[in-house]
C-alpha cells in the first residue's frame, strides 16, 4: 500500500517527491536526538499550498499519516517520523508574500527562516518579534506550530500574540482561512490560537498574517552579573520583575552551564562565578532602566559590569547562543522546558540542585529569567533517554505542576513529554483535548502519536 | 417543567434565585437595546463556583437553556434571556482573590467590576489593559467572554492577550482549570483562548488569572485635532500609524457624533469641525511622541491643540465616553463594530457616507483610529431593528469583509450579527465552529441561538 502512495505523490507531484534513505534519515529527526522507528515511505518538499493539499488528500485516501516540518529544530520530537509515514517538509514554501507598513502586518508561507524575515522587515522599519534561540535556522512555520517562545516573550509575548490569521490545510486536504488581517476581530471562536501550538496534529499550517511592530530603535545598553549562588541571582531576577522592570531579555545561567559552555568555547563569562546574568534594555528609556536594574542587582549581591558597546553586546548573547551547542557536543542532549510562576524562581534552582544528588545527575540548567522558563537539560550516550534521567526529569515536571507552573514553556509536548500531559490537564480537560484533535482529524492521520500518547485509550 | 427546575434551583440555592418578573426583565437584556420573546423562568444570582456547577447540572438534567451574564453592557444582543430560559447572573461573585505583584497577575471571579479592579491593582502599581468604554460597570468575566476590546488596544492588545487562565464551568457542572500561572505555557491545545470571546456558548467563565503590567507612570499628554473632512482625518490617524507611531489612544469622531454630542453634553469639542480626534500618548518618551504625531496630523491638515493638563486630558476622554449615552439618548440604538485593515480606514469611512445617502439613514461613526475599528450606529424607535437599517448595516458589513476585515472587533456576534457569520467564516470554518459548539455543549443549553443562528441547520 505504501508504494501505491508513493507512485501516486510521484506522479503528482514531479521533483518534489524523495525516497533515498539518507533523505529521508535527515527529514525524520529534530533536534531532541529522538529518533523514529525505520524509514518513512517518503518525504514531500512541497512548493506550495495546492501541493500541500494534495498530499493531504492522498494520505487521507490511504490512511498514511502525515508528519509536516520546517526546519526541524524542535526539542521534543515532534517532528520525528518513522515507519509508514510520509514526511511533509514546508521548507520549499519560503516566500514572503506581502509586507505591509500601512498595516503592520506581513503575510509569509511557512518555510520563511525567521531571522531571514527578519532582515527583510528591518528594511521597512518593522520587527516580527518571536526570537527563538534558533532564529537563524527556525522556520517562522514552525515556530508558529510550536507556539514558540524564546529570550523577548516577558516584554513582547509569545508567538500566539503576534499571529492575526493563518491558512491552514486540514487532513482531508481542503484549505482554511482563519484569523483576519486586523488587530482587533471577534467573529466567532479563535481558531487561530487554537492551531497556534498544535504541533501539527490539527491541521497543516502552511501560511501566515503575522502581527508586526515598528523596529526598537537606539542603543540596547547590556549588563552582565555574576552571583555566589544560583539561588540568589534567581531571586535577583525575581526582585527586579517584582519592582516593575521588564527588561527586553534577562537570561540566566548556572554554573554547570557555564562549565560545559566554557569546555565548548574556552570562554567563562562568568569568570568563575556560580551564576551569570546577561540582561538587555532597549527602547526610550533603556539607559536608565539599565541603571535601575544594574542597583538591584547589586543589592542582591550581583557583581555587575555593563557592557562597553553594542559589539560586546552582541558578543554576549552570541555567547548564550552557544549553550546549545555546548551541550550538544558533551553528548544527546535532552532538554527540559519547564515554566513555574517568577516567585518560584529561586526555590526551583534550588530544588533541581536536590534532585541533581538525589538521581545522581548532572542538570546543567539555564533560564529566560524574565518569565520563569528553565531549561534543565541532561546529557546521555545513544538515542533512548536512560530512565535514570526519566526518573529526574519527571521530579523537575512534578515541581513544576505543584507550584502552578507547566512543564512546557515553549517547546511543545511533542513525543519526549506526552507521559506526563494528563498530569497538567487533568483528565476532564484531557479528554476534550482529544476529542478536539479528533474533530479536526477523524481519520489520525496528521502527526499521530504526537502530543496526546494514543487516540484510542 | 419550568416549575420544577425552578422548585429545584429554589430548594438548593437560597436567596440566590429571583422569579419576580421586574427583576427576570432587567435580568434578560443588555445594551443593544434588544429584548427577548417572553420571561426568562428564573434568574440565579451565583455566589459561587459551586452554585454555578449546580446550575449547570440541574439545566442540564432538565435540557433547560443557561444565558450567563455579568453586567449586560453588551451592544449584540448575547445575553439577552427568554421564555423558558435561565438567567445566570455572576454580579455577586465580585472578589479579588488573589493580587501578585512578584507574578504579575491577579486571580478574580468574573464578575468584578473592570473599574474596581483597576483601583484595586493601582495600589500595587500594577493595571490590567483592558479597557473598554464600559469599565465602570463591565464585568471583567463579561470583558473575556467577548474579548473585549476598548480604547487602548493598538498599543496594549485585547483582553486575549491579558489572560493567563481560567475556570469554567462546563454545561453538564463539571469544572474545568484551563491555562496557567506562568507567561509562557505550551502543553496541549490554548482552550483558554477558545474560551475567551465563545459568548457563554461552550462554557461558563467563572474566575480568570489575569495577566498584569507596571502601571504607566508618568503624565499622558494629550491633544485634540480637528478637520475639515472625516476621510482626511482618517487618512491623518493611518498616516501617524504608517510613520511607527502607536499613540496609547486614539479616537475618532465625524459629524454626526458630534452632532449627538453636542446635543446631548450642550459642548462640540471640534469646535465646528468636520471631525474630531482625541490623542494620547503614554510611557517614558510620551511627550516626544505627541509632538511627533502632532506635527504628522498637521501635515495632514488637521488643526491640532495640545491639551493644557491631565485634568484637561481627563475631561476629553470623559466627553469621549458620554458619546454611547448621547446615542442611547436619540432613540433605540444599533451599534456596529467593524474593523478594517488600517490603510483602509479611510475608504471605509467614505463608504459609510455612500450608504448613508443609498440608504437614507443617518450614520454617526466613532473609530478607535489606531486599529482600524469603526463603530457606525443608527438609531431608531422601539424595539425592533427596521429593515432599512438592517440593509446600511448589512452593507457596512459587506464593506468591511470585501476590504480583509471583520464584522465585529469587540462587541461580538451575539444575536445581532449571526446572520452575518457565515459570510466572514466560509462554510467549511462555520461547521468547524458548530462542531466544537457541539463538543462542548451536546445538549445546546449553553446560551442557545447566540453566534450560530440554529444548531440543526
Amino acid at each position: 500500500m505504501s508504494a501505491a502512495v508513493v507512485a501516486e505523490l510521484e506522479a503528482a507531484l514531479p521533483g518534489r517527491v524523495t525516497t533515498d534513505p539518507a533523505a529521508l534519515r535527515a527529514l525524520s529527526t529534530d533536534r531532541s536526538g529522538h529518533v523514529g522507528e525505520g524509514l518513512p515511505v517518503a518525504a514531500v518538499l512541497a512548493e506550495s499550498v495546492e501541493d500541500v493539499q494534495h498530499v493531504c488528500r492522498t494520505a487521507s485516501a490511504h490512511g498514511t499519516p502525515v508528519v509536516a516540518r520546517g526546519a526541524g529544530t524542535g526539542l521534543a520530537g515532534g517532528a520525528t517520523a518513522g515507519d509508514g509515514e510520509i514526511v511533509l517538509s514546508l521548507e520549499r514554501m519560503d516566500r514572503v508574500l506581502e509586507v505591509s507598513p500601512q498595516n503592520r502586518l506581513a503575510v509569509v508561507q511557512a518555510g520563511v527562516i525567521n531571522g531571514r524575515l527578519d532582515a527583510q522587515l528591518a528594511e521597512h522599519g518593522l520587527w516580527w518579534s518571536p526570537d527563538p534561540a534558533s532564529k537563524d535556522i527556525s522556520t517562522v512555520g514552525g515556530n508558529i506550530a510550536m507556539n514558540a517562545g524564546g529570550l523577548l516573550c516577558a516584554k513582547y509575548g509569545v508567538t500566539r500574540e503576534s499571529v492575526l490569521g493563518l491558512t491552514v490545510v486540514l487532513a482531508d486536504g481542503r484549505r482554511l482561512d482563519v484569523g483576519r488581517r486586523t488587530v482587533k476581530g471577534v467573529t466567532g471562536y479563535d481558531l487561530t490560537a487554537l492551531m497556534i501550538g498544535s504541533e501539527g496534529t490539527l491541521g497543516i499550517i502552511v501560511e501566515a498574517t503575522l502581527r508586526l511592530r515598528p523596529a526598537v530603535s537606539g542603543e540596547t545598553p547590556t549588563l552582565t552579573a555574576t552571583f555566589s549562588s544560583i539561588v540568589d541571582a534567581a531571586a535577583a531576577s525575581s526582585a527586579l520583575v517584582h519592582a516593575g522592570h521588564i527588561p527586553a531579555a534577562m537570561e540566566l545561567l548556572d554554573r554547570p552551564c557555564l562549565d560545559a559552555l566554557t569546555s565548548f568555547t574556552g570562554e567563562d563569562p562568568s569568570q568563575g562565578g556560580q551564576a551569570f546574568l546577561l540582561l538587555q534594555c532597549d527602547g526610550e528609556s533603556a539607559a536608565a532602566e539599565l541603571q535601575a536594574c544594574a542597583a538591584i542587582l547589586q543589592s542582591h549581591g550581583g557583581r555587575v559590569q555593563v557592557a562597553r558597546d553594542q559589539a560586546e553586546a552582541q558578543r554576549l548573547f552570541g555567547l548564550r547562543r552557544q549553550m546549545f551547542p555546548a551541550l550538544e557536543a558533551r553528548g544527546t542532549p535532552l532538554i527540559e522546558d519547564v515554566a513555574v510562576p517568577l516567585d518560584r524562581m529561586a526555590d526551583a534552582f534550588a530544588e533541581i540542585r536536590r534532585i541533581e544528588q538525589d538521581c545522581g545527575v548532572l542538570i546543567p540548567t539555564a533560564a529566560h529569567a524574565g518569565d520563569g522558563n528553565l531549561h534543565p537539560t541532561f546529557s546521555f550516550e545513544g538515542h533512548r533517554v536512560p530512565e535514570r534521567i526519566w526518573e529526574a526529569a519527571g521530579r523537575i515536571f512534578e515541581m513544576a505542576l505543584a507550584m502552578g507552573g507547566t512543564l512546557t514553556g515553549e517547546h511543545g509536548v511533542g513525543l519526549l513529554k506526552r507521559r506526563w500531559l494528563v498530569d497538567e490537564l487533568g483528565a476532564d480537560q484531557f479528554a476534550l483535548q482529544r476529542q478536539i484533535k479528533e474533530l479536526f482529524d477523524p481519520a489520525g492521520i496528521l502527526n499521530p502519536g504526537k502530543v496526546f500518547a494514543e487516540l484510542s485509550r
